[in-house]
């Protein structure tokens, strides 16, 4: 663990579903609070089609900029399913069974239930490191910087879950937010002057529309706690000198 | 309109909101989504940073890609809204006020309430199109094929609507949704075959963990309706000759 280098992270969404409109992701939001608590900052993700050279791109772009990387999706037994092979193309290494995950599904499914559609959950890139899937055993994996884990949320956490420790992260970040019963445009210039006096401390500005009225959420995150009460107690004296009353979130 | 050729479609997501976890966005499911009707596959997302940098470099290499990109977030009035002028390096032209914007805003806020943050949401790159935003004024615009639209859902939701007509596109993808109470693994290899014997409707399979089971949504995409029923009623003799029950999603 160093607090001196900032530990920085990328997400490779796998998905048709989610680009169709069918699916809302859920494991974006998820993963990038986890890690934040971790001190490793999620600064971008992509969503990609399930086709080898979309993964394979985005993968290679991601993990040559980024700490980690992680795949969400595409490594169940059916046609659709092409992360692994798509992992290996990216790195250019052979593909194919891998014995520790073929002796943890043997071990899983009852012999009448062993089909080479479920054998293929245990082919991955020669070399990788499994991660361990607890509910439905079939392993994710590891290449390099790359973590390569399923897409269904419930199963996702709990591998993600699985990984903390492993992972070199920074001083956590935290957060703090307070919202505005005030429109952005009266709150954008004390804010800013704030901010001018606070560099270390990212203060980011979420409009809302409700009950036909516009606010604002006005967050505050950095790895300095103490920092982050002295900018909040700053963000409510100008809520209330502007005539609004701010609300803790 | 042609229906002869794939449209297809980006989205940048500009929010560090999302990326900490903090917010979840709704605006790529429900973009995905509008833009399938109209014939439009959505191929890729990006998430990124609110820097210039992030930014535009995604922009950058999506126009180039696609026949559309959206940017949703960050052109509201505070510090942290710097959308528009990357942009506007994006395509390397200036950035500057846009009467026509100007004048949006200027009829709408009171005199007292014309602050400069607010004016500074007319400023946009030079020669750039407006989108008209029927809720709280403030425009989006149109540079070429990049679309700049605002973040909060709500609001989106309307410009978007706006534009519709106003894209080209192909034949609507429609699509036709088949749950089978059976893990992947034994749904797989006859799936596999239903999807070699019609090559031109994209069937995806998306696991669900529910009640401490293992299921699968198969869903059927393609512009022609017809051979979706005839894939849809193999799905269903599919899962039914597994021993499973077919449910209508």
């Amino acid at each position: 663990m160093s607090e001196d280098r900032v530990y920085t992270a990328a997400i490779v969404v796998i998905g048709n579903e989610i680009l169709s409109g069918r699916t809302q992701d859920l494991n974006v939001s998820f993963i990038g609070e986890r890690l934040a608590a971790q001190g490793i900052r999620l600064h971008e993700v992509r969503i990609v089609r399930d086709t080898f050279d979309a993964i394979a791109d985005a993968v290679n772009a991601l993990r040559a900029e980024h700490d980690y990387v992680f795949t969400t999706g595409g490594i169940g037994p059916t046609h659709d399913d092409i992360t692994s092979e798509a992992i290996a193309r990216a790195f250019g290494i052979p593909f194919g069974r891998n014995p520790e995950a073929e002796a943890i599904l043997r071990a899983y499914y009852n012999p009448a239930d062993i089909t080479e559609a479920r054998m293929s959950m245990a082919d991955t890139p020669e070399g990788a490191e499994l991660i361990d899937n607890p509910v439905s055993r079939a392993p994710g994996f590891r290449v390099e910087n790359v973590y390569v884990l399923p897409g269904v949320p419930s199963i996702l956490q709990v591998m993600f879950e699985g990984l903390s420790g492993s992972l070199a992260g920074g001083k956590p970040v935290v957060s703090k937010s307070v919202a505005a019963n005030l429109p952005e445009g009266k709150l954008a210039e004390p804010l800013r002057a704030v901010q001018d006096e606070h560099p270390n401390v990212e203060i980011g500005s979420y409009p809302f529309f409700k009950d036909g009225k516009l606010g604002a959420s006005l967050v505050m995150r950095s790895p300095d706690a103490a920092e982050i009460d002295v900018v909040a107690e700053k963000v409510r004296g100008l809520i209330r000198d502007l005539g609004g009353t701010p609300i803790e979130e």
